[in-house]
């Protein structure tokens, strides 16, 4: 097996937080931290001169840490987060988040992210697998995964999803990975669900938006193609991008082939957005992202 | 002086063809430049399976070649062009293409397009440098260059651009490079070089056509940026594609940083644009471009 | 399931084959395939002008031709390939080729290679796996796949590669590919198989061959990595290069991450190197490919 | 001209340093500035957890920093970096650094950076052009630059580098770039400048060191070719590595091809390599680079 584990035997406590731009936050924090022995091994901050927001990742072992972690928040929330107006969240490297994935008929994708699973290249739970289509049932059932069918009509719609998020609910499911699943959420569930419904779109946003990108792609006569990574927001494939890469085509390119080197983009875009996720490296702002390095 | 000069010593005939794909056609171009001894020294050839189209571009030495220079378009013609209703042109690599260069006031495009005549990378000549600006002639006129300066209002636009496409004919120009010249050609101007106008747009169309783009992409967000040359049609930005590059970006790029990275993606795309038209590999059809090895 | 099945259904020859350059021959063989109501759908070919060498890909139907398969090779041995001094090699899609798969305990290349058979993106069949670990052999069965272990010493290695070059030759292997198998096979076992063993390393050859080249290239401290398949030969990391690609990188990834990053290079370029040789377009030459398009 | 000129109104001072790894230096750092109303505008920096490491660069606007410029270094010395053993340098925007440029009789990258001058997208001064031929001499002339020749021979390279060093300091010249000169440098010529030598090599070293890498890697049928920029140490070609990129190419590229397109490769990378060390974003360490984002 793969030994690239997700450092999971490290004990750290993430902060992952936004404010206003103001003099002395970094000064106030690292103090904060170094006062209460804790050792930064991560530190990455942004500043966006233009909207005047500053932006940080800052992550530090708890082992000799003055303070319990269950009173960090509280502590954290009293003493700096309130003086900055910090829009803030904290992570545990030892809670191992919850993934549900939801897909269709095309396997690339979920294939791509169970094996990453499977090799234990990434340090995530997986509880559960939503398809609207029972095609790739048998084989997800050999890897072991809960696999759960809702098959979606336009007069089911409202009442499929209502069930789905309860099962969402109950699995205690932390974020969504969309790995071509051929439905469109309604905007009450994506709101159920904010910065936490990762999508891959097979094209390169903002060009080619909707269905059938690839034929979209032939007919302009494009040179380069790709796929993009983003959150899911109420308007479709216009959700803050997370990550996005291209491979070069030519005139000797058909369509299939297009969807052939495509599908290659648009797993392992996928795949680096959701380790991003799962290392709390992304920060959602204003329809854009800060992906920490 | 480098000595990459594009082989100029050469004399060979090039055929640039397409037609409705049908048996026999490579056979009988093959056979009729084998019978009159000419040697081909290249050929690329590709079909449109969708469009059932077949595309060509074959080039032989003249030396030993049977057939006069100036009697090849005529037999060619009758004995082979007109049997496969082929759409075709010959060009001689003796003949030095002419280039007419379009600039506004960024001097990065018009700089290495004249870095590489200069060092005789190109078998081009530049006789008229052309810009609805006086900036950047000074340096122009160090290089050694004519330019010509028409300033572009809405009142006598049509009154310039009549006087720039006399300039052009009287210096019998073969195609335009718009090496961001900030003007919309007109219909009726474009119409005047079909395929013959190459243009450098800062974008990775169809992202971001029009005015500003980078000020789009930060403003959408993406990861990735690129640049696109085409040839120019009367739909603004929408012309067939001759290349595109792109370029990786993160969320600490200002847009100023994405102007300059980008320049460095616009003067290296339109210079592969130019290059593979002045190698007549380039063929367009029906909005797209086959772009031969 | 994926649709991009290599288009099974096909029914036709292709030659692959390479001689010395000479007037004539594209001409005499496009005529020999016409005249046989041969339908050309594919045609490559390259002369490389320094070696003065002639390379061809020619792909026909087989519908309508005159001359029945299994005659083929001799009448296109008698009448052409003697008179041009031709290699060559003829295939035909309806025979599908067999594949062998060597792993050590590195899951990456090997599942990515099987999620491709499992959604039918590849036309190829993969009779055997064979390993020198037992660790990735339940998983191998789940989807359904032989996977024979063998255990390599010192003291049993010439005696295990005989067993399994027996077992080769048992299941009909047309080629073998090495997806992380960290074992290198001997010179005779190489000879058995010229040009038909694939192998990826985990770097930019030339540069790093040998072992751990993530270590070296953050030794070294260079900003891109890569991986390389290439056909394996009796010097180590050093036979014909199918494929190559890289991943930017910088100063803030360590080792590990370089593993990471570096672990899907290598899955996708393979996967890229073994789908060229399975549609029969790589033609190795003097220790380099050609690759057609 | 452009209006992307480095922001030269801009009055900051930056700090790029590096010392072994402590808890609490980015808290003293940032601390020390902020009491000092120094307002930060960009802080980066990076932990080598395996040397155990700790790098910065941190700049912050001048306009009511407490602490005179004149005496920030002083300042700086006594109360930060000697408690933490730093090793660091201080820069400030409005010294515009003196670059000298070296040729040989390539233009291509020398074009490239003074085109940028010319354009004021760089903030330098280019003092002097030095070359062993005559050859650039008319064209840099035009530009009004100042070109002086020293041709090198086995016999007077000792004499003639000591003249090189005298003009040099003569000149207040802070970097050296060699621009494809083809000349190598004597050990004691490189000892006067410390990482303060950035040469352009055109291979993706460590791949090709040396001569004639276009030619290698045609020779070894690589699929990619790059270029590398470095700083210049006593062993050839193995510098610290500031800047890489590539090109993808094909069995079609002969070497006179990859030379061409290799020279694209060549002149980005050299200037981003120059960039990054001219906004003092580039920290050398033990033959590794941090560059800061």
């Amino acid at each position: 097996m793969n030994s690239i584990s997700n450092n999971s035997n490290s004990n750290t406590a993430i902060l992952l937080m936004h404010c206003p731009d103001q003099p002395g936050i970094v000064a106030k924090i690292t103090e904060f931290l170094y006062q209460n022995n804790g050792n930064v091994i991560y530190l990455d901050q942004h500043v966006d001169h233009q909207e005047k927001v500053f932006f940080m990742r800052i992550e530090w072992e708890l082992e000799k840490f003055a303070i319990p972690q269950d009173k960090i928040a509280e502590y954290f929330g009293t003493l700096i987060a309130s003086k900055f107006k910090l829009i803030w969240n904290i992570y545990f490297s030892k809670r191992v988040p919850r993934m549900a994935i939801f897909v269709s008929r095309m396997s690339h994708c979920l294939f791509d992210i169970l094996a990453r699973h499977q090799a234990r290249e990434w340090n995530v739970e997986i509880p559960i697998i939503i398809s609207n289509h029972p095609d790739l049932e048998p084989l997800v059932k050999k890897f072991g995964f809960d696999y759960r069918i809702f098959q979606i009509s336009e007069s089911n719609k409202a009442d499929q999803e209502k069930k789905q998020i309860e099962l969402l609910k109950e699995f205690r499911i932390d974020f969504l990975v969309l790995a071509r699943y051929m439905q469109v959420l309604s905007d009450s569930y994506i709101e159920e669900f904010p910065n936490r419904i990762i999508n891959i779109h097979h094209s390169f946003l903002p060009a080619f938006p909707g269905a059938k990108p690839y034929h979209s792609a032939h007919e302009r006569g494009v040179k380069i193609i790709g796929a993009t990574s983003h959150y899911v927001t109420a308007e479709l494939d216009a959700g803050p991008i997370i990550e996005q890469d291209v491979a070069r085509i030519s005139h000797t390119d058909s369509i299939k082939n297009l969807i052939r080197k495509g599908q290659d983009l648009e797993k392992i875009v996928l795949s680096r957005a959701v380790y991003a996720h799962l290392q709390h490296k992304v920060l959602a702002y204003k329809n854009r992202t800060v992906v920490f390095s």
